[in-house]
């Protein structure tokens, strides 16, 4: 792998966008799902979307490359930059997007998480808190703030102090028999387990709500669980305190999605 | 240049910091201040502060290298990130962090700026919003969306409809004789160049306010401008179609600061 020049525009604004991507024995789970939202986050950023064919090479490449091709779980990493040149915020006339693509083992988590609410908020004010944007930190800070409190994950409010997400996954919650999710324009990322989770509670006629709600209903809620393309459905077993006890339908979601 | 690794953080996640120090006539102008807020801004975010001497001396090769040594004018950029590692999110123990400089000339702009007011609003409720970060993205959208409205630059509000900034610089304006600028908790970066204008309005014996203010405030203001270390004192000859005329007082400033 070559390195990346220090002009690109991803690693001196983070102007750029990314997708993890599980591999499971070999085979890239997904991908078409990854690589729509991807072409959508371009169209917001106003940068051309990929080659689908050469984007599915490169990672392909990288799993081969790190040998984890034949691993049982690998998770690859396609970014997508704004490439090089331009002044200062201002982009070149034309953009030559840079597609880097690596692989990296993805054990997945078993054990239910513990979360706390992060004091950083989502800024539901940009367009960019619904895209996989290379500008994380806020992200990276909040899952700092929740490892120093002795949990596993943050959960993240809005700049109007309802739900977003938590760090580096989506939120679904339980009231009795309804499951409920942040709505996209809360800030939540429009991620591809949260889709997958939304399909197969259709399918099982589970009634689903996206709304806005403060941190009070989570705190309520019958049961809680992460989604993310690695971990698929990973349940939460307390936040700030407040113990979350397994629940049957978190575990049929979980089988359904099987990531 | 070697390249940069793209498992860096600051590629993948915007994990870092940078700074844009001028070099006029060879010399890096303002460079102790810079390496303060560095040093800051790498308390506020859990990095272990950079080498003052080995910073600078890098900043000296990326001026000697593009041989803008010479040049009247250029632009020096130092990028401090978190190092290469770690699982997802999670950094690793202990973050080496890795320090890039380039340079690039800056020539100064002399017409009066043209802003609109951006939709994308400045997020004050996280702590990256007073530094110069490597998640930079929202700046960029908001500096696109004022060029595709035919302006120099945006005015960024914050998510409690308060003026924050400028998408690449800080914001002043006057109120009769007050020189009036938005407080760093409204989602201001904490620019060298504005604490030089503050030092030097204190100089000068001209009140100054740190404030929050709407947007009607800037709309009903006498002389507006924006600052940076690159442009010291730029006026601003519109905002969002009312015009302003130059201000001698904006003036002054300018030959005070004098970048």
């Amino acid at each position: 792998m070559m390195g990346l020049p220090p002009d690109d525009r991803g690693f001196t604004l983070g102007d750029g966008l990314f997708e993890t991507v599980l591999a499971r024995d070999g085979a890239l789970v997904g991908v078409a799902a990854h690589l729509d939202r991807l072409a959508a986050g371009c169209a917001t950023l106003g940068l051309p979307p990929p080659d689908r064919v050469e984007a599915e090479a490169l990672m392909r490449r990288a799993l081969a490359q790190t040998e984890l091709g034949a691993a049982a779980r690998a998770a690859v990493r396609l970014t997508l930059t704004a490439g090089s040149g331009g002044r200062g915020l201002e982009r070149p006339e034309p953009v030559t997007p840079r597609l880097v693509a690596t692989a990296a083992p993805a054990p997945r988590p078993l054990a239910p998480a513990r979360l706390v609410t992060s004091s950083i908020r989502r800024n539901d004010r940009s367009p960019t808190a619904r895209l996989k944007t290379l500008a994380y930190l806020d992200n990276v800070l909040a899952r700092r703030e929740a490892r120093a409190a002795g949990a596993d994950e943050a959960l993240m409010l809005n700049t109007r102090g309802a739900a977003a997400s938590a760090a580096a996954a989506n939120i679904f919650w339980l009231e009795g028999e309804v499951l409920v999710t942040p709505a996209l324009d809360c800030g939540a990322l429009a991620g591809t387990m949260r889709a997958q989770v939304i399909a197969s509670a259709a399918r099982l006629g589970v009634p689903l709500r996206e709304t806005a709600a403060g941190a009070e209903r989570l705190a309520a809620a019958d049961a809680l669980f992460l989604t993310n393309a690695l971990i698929g459905v990973r349940q939460v077993c307390d936040l700030d305190g407040r113990s979350f006890a397994p629940h049957r339908l978190a575990e049929r979601l979980s089988a359904e999605v099987d990531p």
